[in-house]
């Protein structure tokens, strides 16, 4: 008999993973921030400069992409050559990041764009590829790096522009995961797809308040659609709401019967201490990357954690489109990952 | 037993549908320079004026991803509601097209970048995806528009910077195709992605030359992986490598013991007549895009020709690598696509 397409769906925005795949390995490389942060024993590499040895910001990221997936690969014990496809995105324009990576790995290459959802987009696509038998092994990766997006989203950083407190800071940083089937690291269960979310927010500076509904319309289809509620996982994340979005989830999620507290926490706040000075937290596709493939990796296969979902959320505006007038339509996509055997 | 995940791979980048997946239905929408070409009589929806009666042209490029979706929708008598997830690409910055369509479209999102691959990354990775059960239905869509392009990648139209003959015409445009199992419309057999290929060629006015090797790099891999001849076709085609990228894969091809003559020819040179005044030919996502959806599509439905393989061929440059001292990294996916039953 065939395979019986039934089973690899829930519903329509909610896929399960029927295949034992398994983020069998996972790496993260950031930079000199990050490096000061509570999570630092858990990186892979830290760079003490945002130029990373580089000669030019994006070159940097470019390394930190090539670090994280590198590393990935090593500690898995394979090469570029044995994995199949990454899939990948970034914040530049045009991928650029993660187009030249994939040139440098000589990996085939699917190139995704979800904005800061990119991280979840791609881990779960991925795994959908690795779990219908289209990739034996797939890379899902991501970067984001403060200096690069900040010229190109808003202004160049030599420029010294004020900002409110309801900014982000974005994380200078690549996180890289390893999927395939079988072999130990945590499983690959669910992915509940976003849809387009537009609360009508249009200022630039407050994304966390403009991704808040994107994260609670995938929460509310996830547990729909699973039957699951937050307390059957240990911990539930989302990308990077930080201290501005967090608050509004959490309060979204109570008023439609979904308690929150206690499971969750938000990637935006967990990558940075209250004193770094980072405005309301960390933004950007590494913020959910670096804390899913270093701390929550590392808590499942310790064990200390069992289930976890993670939630990446999206802003997925341009300077143009809000130069325009128009609104910041946000997306997020969740997986879930599950330790043990 | 369960699937075998051997059956939907021929290789590490061809993979096989053997599910009944069909394009079901397809449908363009051009703007006016387009409307005045050789193939206008296929397309669905024609706009007289380059702002498709919209405020700016970003607008006018929604319209046209809108337009291009919701007719392929209708002629297969669904609504956006039937359909479980779109996968989409444009070539402006964010993929801001495609976030604002899909938001309009309520349909659950993964957002993909290939430059002008984008047409054929999406098709193949939603064909996997139908094929594997991930989505009963699934969109490929994507969108390119010459204004938006060219002030974005190169100079503000009003500008009127002098362009080099080897430069070529963006096409305003936007085509999408609905994927399903079963129903008629041509069959989606295989598809061979890409891996990165770089030749060192640094001018972001000669892009057909540096697309070719990428295409024939995923040309040379779709016929060792699938065993297949040019003459197994009776049609094969690039995406926009224009009068000077054409020739070029026709000689390497030659060089690698492929002959395509006869058989092959480019999206960008089809779309246009030369007298059209589009200096090497049409480029951008919508080339292949609206050839395919519109001509291709047309002429496998009527038995006119029974098996075309589409190759899209995208420059992954960003203005600022190319101002950086980067080369034009480039890439190539290709799908096949067979009439009859």
């Amino acid at each position: 008999m065939s395979s019986n397409p039934q089973q690899k769906r829930v519903s329509r925005q909610t896929w399960r993973f029927d295949q034992n795949v398994r983020l069998q390995s996972s790496a993260v490389a950031v930079g000199p921030k990050e490096g000061e942060g509570p999570l630092a024993s858990l990186f892979d590499v830290i760079h003490d400069d945002m130029y990373a040895s580089q000669d030019t910001w994006e070159n940097a990221e470019r390394k930190l992409m090539e670090d994280a997936v590198s590393t990935a690969l090593k500690k898995a014990g394979v090469t570029g050559q044995d994995v199949d496809v990454i899939l990948a995105g970034d914040l530049l324009n045009q991928n650029i990041t993660t187009n030249f990576t994939a040139e440098k790995l000589e990996i085939p290459l699917l190139g995704m764009y979800g904005a800061c959802s990119t991280s979840m987009l791609t881990l779960a696509t991925a795994t959908a590829l690795v779990n219908a038998g289209y990739a034996d092994r797939a890379v899902a990766a991501c970067s984001s790096h403060n200096a690069t997006a900040e010229r190109q989203y808003r202004y160049p950083t030599e420029y010294g522009g004020q900002k409110p407190p309801s900014a982000q800071w974005t994380v200078t940083g690549a996180g890289a995961g390893l999927i395939g089937i079988g072999g130990t690291g945590p499983r690959i269960t669910y992915a509940t797809l976003g849809k387009v979310v537009d609360m009508g927010i249009k200022d630039p500076f407050d994304m966390g308040s403009a991704m808040a509904p994107a994260a609670v319309s995938t929460f509310l289809t996830h547990f729909q659609d699973t039957g699951r509620e937050p307390k059957d996982y240990d911990l539930i994340v989302t990308g990077d709401l930080a201290s501005v979005g967090y608050p509004i989830v959490k309060e979204l999620m109570l008023a439609e019967g979904y308690d929150m507290d206690g499971v969750y926490n938000d990637c935006g706040l967990m990558i940075y201490t209250p004193d770094q000075d980072v405005f309301a937290g960390g933004s950007g596709c590494a913020s959910s990357a670096v804390v899913t493939y270093s701390y929550i990796m590392d808590q499942l296969n310790r064990g200390l954690l069992k289930k976890v979902l993670v939630c990446a959320t999206g802003a997925l505006l341009s300077p143009v489109s809000t130069q325009q007038g128009n609104s910041i339509p946000c997306i997020a996509h969740a997986v879930a990952l599950e330790g043990g055997q």
